[in-house]
């Protein structure tokens, strides 16, 4: 079964996506019959450089890097920003009544987007002696169009291309605004994905679906982060009714003393082929295909912040998405047979819009 | 194992195919977009009906219904010509040496268009007491703009939205000239197929890709027939040097006295989801997906005869077909592990492509 599997990480690789960790660059947009026909019908990602077709025409990429135009703008916004300690929101953190890892969501609260602004500047890790937190203004409930409307007309509402060839609308349009302490674990989401970045970079690893068992999809115990503002301490309550949520264990960048552990623990992760790096830098835009694994960083700009855009739009779910939840009902190697309780979408890992329902929708 | 695979072949149903034995039927042709969306992006078939925008503007419609002007156009062509003593070809048939079975192909001879005509018209079951023959003109090596250039004015040299769509020509385009004794076995292709009734009905039995394992693909010894026009008989002679074809062992038609063998001995087959049943009438088009198993059986016009033409495009050797070739590497259920000798697509079933490289490339 091990090399069943590793022949098809070869060959997806081997046929169609190649064999470096390079993805397909474009310089000029795709027309919609390309885009199809070559990326969103073979789940192929690739990237469009910034050109004066792309997102390099929005007002957005000169006008967002003026945080006074920002905060003039969204005067009387009120936007979601997530809270935690350390930057990582949905992931794997150790569970505080036990040694064994919990999933853990930010505190989010709901801000002035000045008072936003002020957090994601004075973001700075907690030390674990009391103060810090990591502030990130996002949502994945089409935020952009909810929380930012002042801002709409500095972008386009959707990508063009990629509406005529799916043919509708995005689903739902979020903002992203960070700096490089915040890190996204690898997840999939069941949307197709064009993400465009507006200022400062963005850095993702990506592995396709056929790679899944490489990314020990399990479920753990759901909590959430609670921060006090007089305190200035975060509380990791678990869930109760209990929740479990399958996620991916992997981390593609364990610390120096953890590494070794890691690789053990991984094998398939870190002995596999490696995944596909992309660095999204202001003005372009990633087609990340749905049902792909993305970890994504990334590096402010001079005034230390990032600011992306991602456009979801529905995916098919079609022959290719069966033959995903056949692969991820079958047992990873080297594992008991009762892994297999992944046999079902219910059970999917890292499903952002199962995990976001109750607010998304 | 077992379950797994009914819950795809169940869920790719559910999902996309639907779970009646009908495929969609379209009454306009679709743009290049939406045939790629709905369809070629997803692996699905469909049915487009006559119509004055498809195969009925063609002048073949009507010119083609007269045998005299077939004749009268072709009269210095040489076709080729299938000839088998009960109209099945590339088809499982117990080898003459023993009691198993081996893959026949038929005796291909080069005629003049009358004599062809001349023996698909006088074609009769031979009936094992001397006699008899079943003529098929047809030859899946582009054969149509090779042999038949001469009606080339009567019909589009392409499908202009799958070209579109694909953004290619047409590989091959092949013409089918015969009558309700030829019957083609399931086999798949590796190519997007538009299939063209002219006159006549073809009558298609087909089952997507994630139900290999319900074909028992399994390697036969080929063999080919040698007709004598002398003493009309036919001899079936093994390829020497040796060869395997790894061909679909079921019968969808058994007779009564080899049914009840038939489906204890294929039991995923028969006992599975029953396959998508497409007759396509004169002016009709199937879009018969690439990879997917296809059984075809015809039924006359009022002189006899059915003339069909079909379009191999390329197609993409994608994640769909990494996919498929894993699934297909796993071992069928209840067989010993011995039968995942299937690994590779050098081991594919039914592959047209493949099998007829000698004379196609």
């Amino acid at each position: 079964m091990t090399s069943n599997l590793q022949n098809l990480w070869s060959e997806v690789r081997e046929l169609t996506l190649g064999t470096t960790s390079q993805i397909d660059r474009l310089h000029t947009p795709p027309t919609p019959l390309q885009f199809l026909r070559h990326y969103l019908s073979q789940n192929k990602p690739f990237i469009l450089s910034a050109s004066v077709a792309t997102t390099l025409q929005w007002p957005a990429t000169t006008l967002w890097s003026s945080t006074s135009y920002l905060l003039h703008r969204l005067s009387s916004s009120t936007v979601s920003l997530h809270l935690t300690p350390t930057g990582n929101a949905d992931s794997l953190t150790l569970n505080p009544s036990s040694t064994s890892l919990c999933f853990a969501s930010a505190h989010v609260q709901k801000t002035s987007f000045s008072d936003a602004i002020d957090a994601i500047n004075g973001s700075c890790k907690h030390n674990g002696l009391g103060g810090g937190f990591v502030a990130y203004a996002q949502q994945q409930n089409d935020c952009f169009r909810e929380e930012y409307g002042e801002l709409s007309g500095d972008i386009d509402s959707d990508v063009s291309w990629a509406t005529e060839a799916i043919g509708g609308l995005p689903d739902a349009v979020n903002l992203w605004i960070g700096n490089e302490l915040s890190e996204t674990s690898f997840h999939k989401d069941h949307y197709e994905n064009l993400y465009a970045v507006v200022t400062g970079e963005k850095h993702f690893l990506l592995l396709p679906p056929t790679d899944v068992h490489r990314m020990y999809v399990r479920k753990y115990p759901a909590a959430h982060y609670i921060y006090s503002e007089e305190t200035g301490e975060f509380k990791l309550e678990m869930e109760n009714p209990p929740r479990n949520v399958p996620w991916c264990s992997v981390n593609p960048y364990p610390s120096p003393e953890n590494k070794e552990k890691e690789m053990s623990e991984f094998p398939l992760y870190h002995n596999g082929p490696k995944p596909f790096e992309v660095t999204v830098k202001a003005g372009e835009i990633l087609y990340l295909p749905s049902m792909w694994f993305h970890h994504v960083r990334q590096t402010p700009d001079s005034r230390g912040l990032t600011i992306a855009v991602n456009y979801w739009y529905d995916m098919q779910f079609d022959i290719k998405y069966a033959y995903f939840n056949f692969l991820q009902s079958l047992p990873a190697p080297h594992e008991p047979t009762s892994h297999s309780h992944l046999t079902n979408e219910n059970a999917s890992d890292g499903d952002q819009k199962h995990i976001e329902e109750s607010t998304f929708l």
